[in-house]
């Protein structure tokens, strides 16, 4: 297994599953010597039928929750732990870095075997469906048959619906969280003007920066787009309004003589933040390769044109679709569409429009209304 | 009055106005010989009792239909002419192509008289305020006392509110259509990110470009960036769903080998004419300008920091505030406050919110339902 380059951000308690060389890929082409980063909590039982899988969205790694193998806090804490409405305590539960990511699971920043450089534009081309098998392989290699139950947000509902649609019998039940079964215009939209920004960087260079060259305006334009809508007008309202940045910030700079188009406002200081936060703390290759993914993804390929056939095509004895009415990316329809589609096949399932103002990031930080949820679902099953 | 520069984009049947000089700004500082574009359509009566004022959004400029002077069809010609829905027949029509536009009015691409080049960024702080006083010189100049109505769209909203707010009896009554009595925290989001993929493209260079050198990446992105918030997803999702580009499209190349991350949706080919129809055509300074003063925009500073009561203010005898159930840019709860604020100042003021599926940009499409209600409003003035 290759060993992880210098663009790769992997937290401490990662574990590595090699991938069968060559790994097919569905729009063509093959990885060879590819692994998928993953982390586990919990104890599986001897019959192995205790197993959650958790699937991500774009940018988490795999570390969704601390754990004796890594004490820091993950992305998910509140809802991942001993007790809590993924209860490790009866539940062993995997977290599985999406392939194509640069946080373990190999992509466009990981290192090409047969080249020793960095793949960046000569990975193939990356289907959310790759990004499902590979997560089955993880699964498999675990020695997991069936899992009990498996969860996606955002993106990773639509790795999840991808895995039951490939991977017939993989899981007993789904909980799809602010998914959806293909990617409509305005999603569209909004990932390819962020990928249009991140290539109209002349630093990203056809793919070919360094540190010292790093497409930063480009990925700064793409995450504020995406917190744009990640979030929602009525959340901001209320939490920002139009307040002005006190001029202690360090952001503060608006009307000034140096910047006459600097921050000013609060909530212009907080898009800031996201975007310092993460510019230079994820790929921008790995992120144009996923963000495109999404795009592609059509549940309706697996029903001859039909969502709703191809989601009826999977088998599986329950499900829950949620999501917040606030939602712009991943609206709600789009849940709701995934339950039908479901119970069409015979699954008892279940949708939810959360009335969350958080918008897509809700099952990020809205546990008051998506941890009972969770748990509720988890409990009965 | 100063001659255009070559930055400038004015309609051949524009008239101009020069306003008092100086024209003290409402942020400080004054302009010298400035002037501001506008067209009229039909006869001012003896009394001058027939005037509509129409101002417009950010882009447009003062060609809102064709007339004798101009036979070209104008932004709101479904709108605007004999037996139209605002009949000239009847009425005499002014629109005014906002300060600080590139369209005719003095903005930062127009020479400064003091020093013979662009203003550029040496143009002074602009408000919306100072938008609405220019205005209002244009009315008074014509020999108006008293408007019958003024109309005001999008950004033209907030500056017909200005102008009645500093011009006590300019008007007698007033449409306000998908407007706003001040900036949210979303929108002021997406228009801080608009100006920031400006900022950020290297040929901006401080404001110093030129038509070699023009920062045509960032008017990309603000033009997309734009567009995606001037629509709705559900309009898209009928409109466009998950439609390829026909190969034969100029646009057609996703997935190819020369451009692994171009155009294949139907909905970036949309999006892509629309961006190489303004970015030429619309001065980036200009649109830093205007689009900074209606982040600034706030009706509150007129009530002691409340806005319905900065709007109670305005004496008017009739408004109508609507706007499109599907706005995400100037929701129709602003219309709503809108209305509502007018009334508590003794206006008979209605709101309506139309089902128009196009978002924003209802009012310029969706003529079935905006030119009714805009005629019935002005019919029984």
């Amino acid at each position: 297994m290759a060993s992880a380059s210098e663009y790769e951000f992997i937290p401490p308690g990662t574990r590595f599953h090699a991938l069968p060389s060559p790994f097919p890929m569905k729009r063509g082409g093959a990885l060879h010597g590819a692994r998928v980063a993953y982390e586990t909590w919990g104890t599986l039982a001897p019959d192995a039928g205790n197993a959650v899988l958790i699937l991500t969205g774009l940018s988490p790694d795999a570390h969704a929750a601390s754990g004796p193998h890594d004490p820091e806090p993950g992305w998910w804490e509140p809802m991942l732990g001993p007790g809590k409405p993924i209860d490790t305590s009866r539940w062993f539960v995997i977290c599985v870095n999406a392939l194509g990511s640069c946080k373990g699971s190999t992509g466009p920043a990981s290192l090409d075997p047969a080249t020793g450089d960095l793949y960046r534009l000569s990975f193939p081309e990356l289907s959310i469906e790759d990004v499902a098998d590979a997560a089955a392989s993880v699964v498999r290699g675990l020695g997991i048959d069936r899992l009990a139950c498996v969860v996606g947000n955002s993106m990773g509902g639509m790795t999840a619906l991808g895995l039951l649609l490939r991977h017939p019998g993989i899981a007993r039940s789904h909980v799809n969280i602010s998914g959806s079964a293909r990617a409509l215009p305005f999603s569209i939209a909004v990932r390819s003007l962020q990928r249009e920004a991140i290539r109209l960087d002349p630093n990203w260079n056809g793919g070919s920066y360094d540190h010292d060259t790093w497409p930063e305006s480009g990925m700064r334009i793409a995450r504020k787009l995406g917190v744009i809508t990640y979030r929602s007008a009525l959340e901001w309202d209320g939490r920002f309004g139009r307040v002005r940045l006190d001029q202690s910030s360090p952001f503060a700079n608006g009307g000034g003589e140096e910047d006459p188009f600097g921050l000013e406002f609060q909530v212009e200081s907080y898009l800031e933040g996201h975007a310092r936060r993460f510019v230079r703390r994820y790929d921008p290759n790995c992120y144009l390769y996923l963000s495109r993914s999404m795009d592609w993804f059509d549940a309706a390929e697996y029903g001859n044109g039909d969502v709703l056939a191809g989601l009826a095509t999977i088998r599986i004895e329950r499900a829950l679709a949620i999501g917040a009415n606030t939602d712009i990316l991943f609206p709600v329809q789009q849940q709701q569409e995934v339950a039908e589609g479901l119970a069409r096949g015979g699954a008892d399932a279940g949708f939810v429009g959360m009335d969350s103002p958080q918008g897509h990031d809700a099952f990020l930080v809205d546990f008051a209304r998506f941890g009972p949820a969770v748990r509720d679902f988890l409990d009965r099953l």
